[in-house]
């Protein structure tokens, strides 16, 4: 595990005591006490050094959860030694990096999976399952409301870093569209801006923004997305289709919740590391899977590249204010 | 009362039992059978001739509910007699002839309300409160989710006489959107189809559609609208902030649930006729109100004109399949 | 009408403008203004006193919404006139009353429906088929979840004139679960005080109670009901079945939320003339549908009976602190 | 670790990788397979014999997760090695075994703490907190629903053997109930019967029942518990004050949610594992620092005879038919 923010360290710990088949071999990170701390808790070797630790350990697989804007040379070096990539999410700041990166793992035959962990997710998998079995007839669109507490700190608040609101938030959503509607994603329009984070607007990116998309088959999509949400985390998905809504996601914490003289008072629904606690967990164990079977990723390079376009293509919308068409 | 469907019923009992300060001098359907039965029910006149009882009764104002094709005609008889309106949404099937009607009530000078009723229902008075009390801090955006149980009976399902999806279905969104970010929408863009119902498809009209704005002060929305929904009635409105979220509707009704091992089971929250039962009588009561202290009604013809334009736009969007700005 | 109250006064509308085949010839209060201006507004007769009324009048029935130690008397004279009555819940303060009320109606065999409009409510009509129809598999337990805003006002707060927590408030809950069950109750546990409104416990009544019962067929039941809710109306009626369980009543309103940083905050239900609005009318209308077809009221005097013994029982265990049987 | 069953692998888990200053030394199941499969797959010592465990290891502490008849034997024997014990719930399937384990663990002046694991739960903080703030006024009242998906298997369904549902299931809730409302359980009155199970019938235990209570300040509480539920995992617990309530858990998981023509359905809330994970890890956290600290547990002995006095008095109300007291 390259990179030890909190979702490397989660996926580490995944890794040392739950992912069946796996043996985490080594962690590291940049700064030398973080990678020793780490190292030491999970009682594994550690590095500073990404190159030294690739050419003693020679693993099997990496995974890498540096900040965006390494990933590409972090890839690119993994894919020469031969070595397998389990990448968080996105691919690249940028579409051009994302081919980059593309066309070195096809050049270098190693998998790659990106960490779009709600493919994996329980509920997520129960709304596919209902989707494909046709509980909802013939599925005609897809709507998300995606409202983070807040934006991400340092780096990632630079869009040319993390790829913004687009590629940093919302290529979760777009490629998850993808694999609900089982379709691809062939035009976006975009209309958003800057309204809270001054910062966010200086650097260029937006907190509030409202993207249409139409799909390959004629299907469509609605997404509002906004990177501030004074309460909690809200996260809600919904396929619409001729006989049915499938529902994903709440606005509140059902589990608790207080009647008093201001009302009825609920909290937010929990953030990501509690959400998503199964999903990365299962994700790491398909990637795992897929590598001992020599079979595919389930969610590979490919699905890393058309969130990258998508979220180029969002980009253009919102410079040019007009809908953008994605080549594929 | 002139046309006695389920609303013009609803508002004729409104007017003849709770609206304080009104007298229902007669009801008027075209269909003698209808304006008869209704008339004895009420124990008020009937007619079957519109003209006719323009001119014995004379009334001070006339409540229009007759289908949307006629109200440019009903309109304007009335305005020539200096008859104060009220008419159900929308103005029009088409923008041309809303400006006509807006032309009309300029020129003759009474007062014309729009059935909008949902500015005028106790929880979207909530909303609007807490809005302006500064609640959610500045508003951003404005999202919709509407899913109507089916789409409506006989010459509504054609938009050339209805106006269609964006007028016949959502200019209640659009009116709403305006009224609750108080603000002006400038573009819009569209994408959709016609998914389900081949005689709509044949007849030009949509099943289901996105459509993002833009305001005048450079806030947005997202509306996301189909025409059939298999259990019940779903209407959310959200309008997002910089400091909160208010959300308006909900997807089912929480008043009873059935739960065995099919799961938790909730019905659909309850349609129209009760879900704006009070809105249906506060909105006559602020017309008459309006019209006994000589003032503007609060949702007077310009806001019908709006709600056209914005339709018009959608229409243009969706046949051009690019964002078009609306001049107002 | 008699008793130009809250209820009083639905009722009155009701009658004269919306149930089939009821006529309403007169209203009646004991203080004249209030008896005036409920008549003028309805356009119908008016009277300050009841003897008179029933004299001059000599209607088919009565509806009286008198307070509820008035009801016996109420009720005896219209009984004597051969005079069909509606009477308000609960039919007496006390049992003998209830008792002495039951005799005169069966000796001079005019029919009496009790105000339980639950039974007629649109809600509850389709719990009572869910479960009538095998639903939930046997019924097993009625459970219910009672929290009034507040106590009752004036006269109501003095048990000895109400019937206090068990007959004023709670004597729809026992109805209810009898319906529900389709059994009777035949024995009751308390526990509970007055812990929040010293004027309350000085007069002898409750605020907070839990009670227990077992039904003839072995089933059996928990209420726990309060007089004081800070944000609003909680009401929640529960069958549990060997298949399932049906869910009546919320606690909040669901149409309308704000998300701020205080959490996301609810209103409660509506309270009871918005909630009943419908089984207010529906519950007259069967009244009236009964003396017509010469059948019994749906909710007739053993009804009343069975809530007043019930009642009772209650009172009797929280004084002497053991179960109390009830023979019937 | 003694005894592999669901919630003792939990927590060989949870001391194995997840809490800090824990060693686990050994996990113990008399059978050989389970112990062998559970210990190589958590890389740590397994014994099929718990005295020679015991002896061999001379661990600081053992967790007790073996059937609920065997606790006083494991008990006792570790109090007499003077080794700490965490023990699952119930104490012991009656109040002598319960007594008795009491009086050794003060004999031996060991720590024990009982799992009862809800005070752990970061909702159950949250909702004392909230109570202990006094945003709720005076606490009043604790009221439950308690459904479990079904009875426990094979041993447990005996309730000689596991304490029934009193011991077994309702431990829980009675202890929960102390905690919230900071007051002692003093009298309980029973109503319920064996309405679905007939093995459970004829093994003496209930599948459905109705538990009010009095507390020493006066308070009282309402439980209602049933051992079959179609669709999931319901728990609800309440706390009525003067001012508010806290209301705790839901009967659904709002994160999905199937909208068709068949309704609005939910599935359940999650089951145990899911739904205490957090909490099963924080009490053993909190025995280690309880250990370390040389203090006694949050939850310790005393609350597990409490638990065990309240159920014996369920117990003995059930049998005969009346309110019980529980002498303290």
């Amino acid at each position: 595990v390259v990179g030890l923010g909190r979702i490397g360290k989660i996926h580490a710990e995944n890794l040392r005591y739950r992912v069946r088949g796996a043996k985490l071999v080594a962690v590291v990170d940049l700064l030398e006490s973080v990678a020793r701390n780490v190292g030491e808790a999970l009682n594994v070797k550690w590095y500073a050094d990404y190159v030294r630790a690739l050419e003693v350990e020679k693993p099997d697989a990496v995974i890498i959860a540096t900040p965006t804007y390494l990933h590409k040379e972090n890839i690119i070096l993994a894919a020469k030694y031969g070595i397998n990539v389990f990448t968080e999410k996105p691919l690249a700041p940028n579409l051009n990096d994302a081919i980059e990166i593309y066309n070195t793992v096809k050049k270098y035959g190693i998998k790659l999976q990106v960490g779009f962990q709600r493919r994996f997710d329980p509920i997520y998998q129960k709304a596919k399952q209902f989707i494909e079995s046709g509980g909802i007839g013939s599925p005609i669109a897809f709507i998300a409301i995606v409202r983070d507490p807040e934006p991400p700190p340092s780096w990632a608040r630079d869009p040319k870093l993390s790829g913004g609101m687009f590629a940093d938030q919302l290529s979760h959503d777009f490629d998850i569209a993808r694999y609900l509607l089982n379709d691809e994603i062939v035009e976006v329009y975009v209309v958003g801006d800057s309204y809270i984070y001054e910062d966010m607007r200086a650097l260029g990116d937006l907190d509030a923004a409202a993207i249409v998309f139409k799909t390959k088959r004629g299907l469509h999509g609605a997404i509002h997305a906004t990177r501030r949400f004074p309460y909690g985390y809200e996260l809600r998905n919904e396929v619409y289709g001729s006989e049915g809504v499938v529902y994903i996601g709440t606005n509140r914490d059902e589990n608790i919740a207080y009647g008093t003289k201001q009302g009825l008072v609920y909290f937010g629904a929990p953030f990501f590391e509690k959400r998503w606690a199964d999903a990365y967990l299962e994700e790491l164990q398909s990637f795992i899977n897929a590598i001992q079977s020599d079979r595919d990723p389930l969610v590979s390079v490919i699905d890393g590249l058309r969130a990258a376009q998508i979220a180029e293509a969002c980009w253009q919308s919102y410079r040019e204010k007009r809908p953008i068409k994605i080549s594929m």
